[in-house]
């Protein structure tokens, strides 16, 4: 006889799984933590996997053979997508939020802890089948939608920077041209944080030209690791070709539009995992 | 008759709470989902309830009266704090982090999300009491705590910056003398983020001097709003006076101790909101 009762064995594992995004846990690890049987957790399982997939809340895996358990994948319905995109588009045509220079202010949204865990998840759906080993992003603005990327897939994030301060360590830099002027800059990437030949998954909020992405690229070359993914959030409309190619923007923005609105469109609501 | 089983009913609830921390759902928004009473919703909260607080998986709140509903406030068990502790000090202990300075390298367990995550929840469940409107660190190794300790008490996040740049929209801005030297800093706070008299609770990385927390002190205060609490992860001990009081912090760094071995400590442990 079982100490724990069904409900709340499906209880406390989903929680579990939840809490912690494409972590792998071993079915010992629950038959332990219930004093259940494996065949009862594999039940209990089953029921979460359904109720899950009717209710579009995301996608319960389970992996066989000997380094096998279950896992959480996050996946966003479409129709949460849907809202998710209409509520960005509405916040972004404010007319209070056009700053000099044709510029978007964007801060409070790339900070907010709700819409960083939405975009993190549309980014991990999308590269999911990457094998992605680590995220990389460059100081400060893309860092909140890089970290909930890294949470939804399980893996490390790694910040480059655009400055060296004493307690960043030994790092390795390089000088890349801004792609809005003949200027160089510098980016620095800490050396012994990519480990050589592992896949890299490059995640910024924001692409006008692409010389920023190149430089993040240059510098995982560098690092001898694979870019095997790059997405960005906003993508601006330039008129110009990017220095850039091969990659996922979440939105598209055109200020040059209307002085006034700014068009934003999305191309994320085409597909879904879960349809 | 319902059209959702009870085990049904409770892993798609209890997914939809430990996504959104701290959020409030009606049990309507449940009654909906499921075509179901709201005796019945309010009875599979309680199993919930109960196996969380058995299994410390965090605790289910039930807020009664009009703006009423339910929430999940994750708080992280005294067993898997003190696995936190041993894990971070035996990695902090490692003499590879030792770099120039006598400085530490934190890049990797700052940008950790599962750090960030766990670190976030402490800070939530230290400062859960003190009506916290929204989060403030300044760039770059506190955003991704910030985020977490955000994410977790469901407010929003401001980050200070000490660059401006031409897409940070208007700002206010102070100077602050330096801690460690007589220099003066600069720190832009975006004016328009804080609401006048809100209350904001600060989380950074890392304190030697307190230099940086009394900079972001003094433009909350140009804000007009409230500090109603300071939270860091690793506060140096210097043998000096620090220029705040009133913090809390995770864990204490004696580097003076010896050139082989950092001293850490942390007294949070000694208390748990589940026991």
């Amino acid at each position: 006889m079982n100490k724990f009762k069904r409900n709340e064995r499906i209880a406390a594992m989903t929680q579990i799984l939840v809490n912690s995004p494409n972590k792998v846990f071993t079915l010992t690890c629950f038959t332990d933590m219930f004093a259940a049987s494996k065949s009862t957790i594999s039940e209990d399982l089953v029921i979460v996997k359904e109720i899950f997939e009717n209710q579009k809340l995301g996608k319960i895996e389970t992996i066989t053979g000997a380094a096998g358990g279950v896992k959480y994948i996050p996946i966003i319905s479409k129709e949460k997508k849907k809202h998710f995109v209409e509520q960005l588009q509405s916040e972004l045509s404010k007319p209070n939020r056009r700053i000099s220079g044709g510029l978007i202010y964007l801060g409070d949204i790339l900070y907010d802890p709700s819409y960083a865990q939405q975009i993190g998840s549309i980014f991990a759906e999308e590269f999911l089948n990457r094998h992605v080993d680590c995220i990389v992003t460059v100081e400060t603005k893309g860092i909140p939608l890089a970290l909930q990327t890294a949470h939804a897939l399980n893996v490390p994030l790694v910040v480059f920077r655009n400055t060296f301060k004493a307690d960043d360590g030994p790092t390795i830099s390089i000088h890349y041209p801004s792609s809005s002027g003949g200027s160089l800059k510098t980016m620095y990437a800490p050396k012994n944080a990519i480990y050589k030949n592992s896949n890299v998954l490059i995640i910024d909020a924001f692409m006008r030209g692409g010389g920023t992405l190149v430089g993040m690229r240059s510098l995982v070359k560098e690092l001898e690791a694979n870019v095997v993914g790059t997405g960005v959030l906003f993508e601006e409309i330039t008129g110009r070709e990017k220095a850039v190619e091969d990659y996922f923007s979440i939105f598209t923005i055109d200020p040059r539009k209307s002085s006034e609105h700014v068009r934003i469109q999305s191309g994320i609501l085409k597909k879904s995992v879960l349809e």
